[in-house]
Order: C-alpha cells, then structure tokens, then sequence
C-alpha cells in the first residue's frame, strides 16, 4: 500500500512526488516511456524563474534526481486502469494507494516531416511562448489555425520582425476576436489554403516549402512554430475520471471528481501549459492529497 | 504609458514580469523593500524542480538578473493608489499601464524575540512545507493556534521524531478534524496556554524558553516553526480591487474584479503558498495579460 501513486515523470508529476516524499510520504511514480515529459526534448529554457538557462535535459534529469536522492521509485510501466478505490493497474499488475495525482502530460501534434524532429531547438519549436522570446528582431512561420495557432502568431508579432501565418484551410477554428487582432497587423502574412511539405536546413532551420494550390513557394525562416494541436492521453482513466476532450476536468485546479484522486499539469483543462505552471500543479497536488489524506 | 505595471519584485511578480518582458512588452516594476521577497531570507531551497539546492539569495538574485537582462526596470518605491483606468500612484508620481499585475505577497509575523531573525535558517522557519524535510527525525516544535499552525504540526509528525505544539491558549482556531487527527499523533506534544519567552542557540538552534501558568520550562529542540499568521498588504488597492480579509480575490486564479488588474502569488486568496505556486501564478498573470490587453 502507498500512500500517493503518481502517474506521469514529468515536471507536473515528479514535482508532486518531490513534495510527497519530503513530506515522508510512501511514492510510486508510473512512466509510460522516459521522465522529463515534453520538457525533456526542449533545448535552452530561459524562462524558468531563478535559473538563467537550463536545457530540458538538465532540468529533467535535476528533478528525476531530486525524486529519487529521497528515495522515490520511478516504474517505466503504463497503467492502463485505475478505479475509484485507488486500485491502479498495469499490464501485468496491481498496485494500491491512499491517493493517487495523475500528471499524464500531453503530446504535441507532429506534421512529421524530414528534420522536424531533428532541428527541434535548432529553428523548430512546439511552444511560442517557452521560444518566442529567441527570435527578436527575425522571421517566423505558425502553423496552425485553431486557438493555439492564433495566440502564437498574435504573441510573435510582438517579438519577431516578420509572422508568416500556414493554414491549410480558408477558415480558422479560432475566437474571432483574437483572428480579427492578427489581420491588423501588420508584420503578419497569411499563407492560407497551404501545407507546409518540407522543413529545410542543415545545422538550423532555413526555409520552408509550402504548396498552395498547386504551387510551391520557398520561404526563408528562422523558426518554426508547429501550432496543429496536442494530444492528452487519459484512456486508462475513462469511466472513471471526468474528461473534456480527452483532458481531465479539475475543480480548484487539482481535484478530479473523485475523492483522493487529483491531477496536475498539461493534462488537466487549464489555460497555460507552461514549465511554471506545472510545478506549481504539482506541489498543489501533493499538498492536497497529504492534508486530505 | 507601460504595457504592464508588476507591483511587487518577489517572485510571482518578477516572473510576470520575466514573461511579459520575453513577449516584448514594456514593463515597469515598483517595489517597496527589497526584490525577492519572502523567499530572498531563505536558507538553502531544496523543493524547487529542477535545482538541487540554492539559497534563497541566489535564486531571488537570478531571477532579478533574467528581469533586468531583458530590459525590466525595478523602481524602488512604494505603490500608494491605484485607479480602475489603470493609473499607479507613489508617493511622488504617477504612472499609467494597459495592464496592472498585483503581486504584492505576504509578510510573516514574528514573535519578536532575540535571535529569531539571526536563526533563520539555523533553526527557526516560518513554512513547514519548505522546511520540514531537514528535520526528518529530529526534534521539532511549531507555534500557534490557527489552521497553519496545525497544519504544519500535522505534516511535520510525519517528517521529525517529535514535535511540540506551542499556543498560548486552551483551544484552537482551526477545523476540529485537524485538531482531532493531531491528538491522535503519538509523537505531539501540545504545550498548551503556554508562551515562548526565549529562542536559544549559537551557530544553531539549540532550545527555546516556555512559560506556563508561570512557570518556565526549558525545551531542546532542533527546528521552530512559528505559525502565528502572515499579513498581505494590499492598503493601496482598497475600494477598488475586492479583498477578503486583506487578501485578493482572483477570479480563475488571476483576474480582479477590474478589468486588465490581474493578481498572482501569496497575496491572493489561495490554498498553497509556495515559490512554484507563486511562479505558476506569475506566468499565468503576464500571459493572461498579454492575452487580453
């Protein structure tokens, strides 16, 4: 029997166990693949308050090892079910706790195209506010057009010299309000009805190819901002967790709809999925589940 | 005319300003002390993600330095008025902004007493959450009578080998299930109408002096932990921002009842006072800001 079962080693989930085992606390933390969550792959974070600069890696690894020097267990092994009494399972078994904070993170939408992945930090970013900030004075491109692809390109044009806005579609799923702000500016050039078919560069980004219509046009850029949705993913949890669209449903920002079950970080409803958002999920968590438990 | 006035240089007010500065706004930051608050007289923080170990020193002075670095200004003046259109009143002068982020934190309250301002750190502590991990199976003793103060006997029964609970009346002010799960710690003591009259040590914390009825007990412990309240002040927004029992009240964890005045950190009604929640609270501040202004 634990006393908190974590579900996810990002920042959100191994904050929560960086509390819980300071606290004396029984933790086992589940991870599905590595710890670090999304944060892992970012290259320099300069937006984390206190620390100049810090790559993801870094970052991630400080935290794993925080967890662990207080004797906390990471198990690579995915849950695929709790139930209402605390009962999580995985593949091949079964484990109990007194509460149970799920920080399963999301992932981010790929256009999965040659050297996406490996200019990552290099020119190709998923995150306009952790990057934007690299790019004053330079040229972007946001592919997208829902909400998230909208506020990055309005948050660019505060910071770059030049926003190329990719849309594969006429229309944008995105508040109006916040569509007609970025039409009046004007460093913002609206490419729509295209796709992005080519990331290209050598040591860092260069340009794009993008088709509209047929045509393929080059566009010369310093960085890309790929705005084409993310993805949580709490299957494990249906039937039991109340979800919206796939995230879980917070009230006060940490409880689920069951008693003893909390959440934290980007897999709950919130309107900021932000390194300091998380850890500030995380230790709320904990908390909470150490004063109900 | 500023995009964003931050009142307050602690770190939920100078990580909105960190992020409101990477989006390229300008940004103006009035503080009445000292920057860093609260957390620049903490001994070595171990419970922030991703860092082993700081002072409280060196993280307040980074996260100054990542402020300034990008152009952030930090005006060392008292904020003595604001209006709902956004205008900012010192003493002297006056300031306008789009956007007005209040960030005005907590002040502890102290007993008083000779070297308890020295022992910070050595010993004496005003969060248990912060500080209970270093005293894993030592001798503790928390003082006061309201919810933190239980609250913080109860997470430290958990963490040191004893703790005595000092208040200096019969009964508590706090929720009697707290109260009741306390009494049933077999490691607290409760040392009850009872009044410390002196804090004693050297390099460290050695004891601290305890009258009763009278009479004088000398207690050796290795950590205090007063708990005799904290006070926001928020003085200069009453009348125009809501407050509860001097605190702000936030709307979704960060606006005010006036439009384009946003709160983040320990000054808002909240449940957990952490440096992750008060960062947390700081990028969701300026991001909403930006968002909206």
């Amino acid at each position: 029997m634990y006393d908190i079962i974590v579900i996810g080693a990002g920042p959100a989930g191994l904050t929560a166990a960086l509390y819980a085992l300071r606290a004396n606390k029984k933790v086992l933390i589940f991870e599905k693949n590595t710890y670090g969550g999304q944060i892992i792959n970012a290259g320099v974070i300069e937006n984390y308050p206190g620390v100049k600069d810090i790559t993801g890696f870094d970052f991630a690894t400080n935290l794993y090892e925080q967890v662990t020097a207080l004797g906390g267990e990471v198990k690579i092994e995915e849950v695929t079910r709790i139930d209402k009494d605390k009962n999580v399972f995985t593949k091949d078994s079964e484990y109990k706790a007194k509460s149970i904070i799920i920080a399963t993170g999301v992932q981010r939408r790929k256009l999965n195209l040659a050297n996406e992945d490996r200019l990552v930090g290099s020119g190709v970013s998923y995150c306009a506010i952790c990057d934007g900030g690299f790019y004053k004075n330079k040229v972007v491109a946001v592919n997208g057009g829902g909400n998230t692809a909208i506020e990055d390109a309005l948050y660019l044009s505060g910071v770059a010299r030049k926003v190329y806005l990719i849309h594969r579609r006429e229309n944008f799923r995105a508040e109006e309000k916040y569509v007609d702000e970025l039409k009046n500016k004007d460093n913002v050039e609206f490419v729509l009805n295209s796709t992005i078919t080519s990331i290209n560069g050598n040591e860092k980004l260069e340009s794009i190819d993008v088709i509209t219509n047929g045509e393929t046009r080059n566009i010369a850029i310093d960085g890309l901002f790929i705005a084409i949705g993310q993805e949580p993913s709490n299957e494990a949890f249906e039937g039991v967790i109340e979800l919206e669209n796939g995230y879980i449903k917070s009230i006060d920002g940490v409880h689920t709809n069951v008693d003893g079950i909390y959440v934290a970080g980007d897999t709950r409803v919130k309107d900021l999925r932000q390194l300091t958002t998380a850890v500030g999920d995380g230790a709320l968590a904990a908390s909470t589940a150490i004063k109900e438990g």
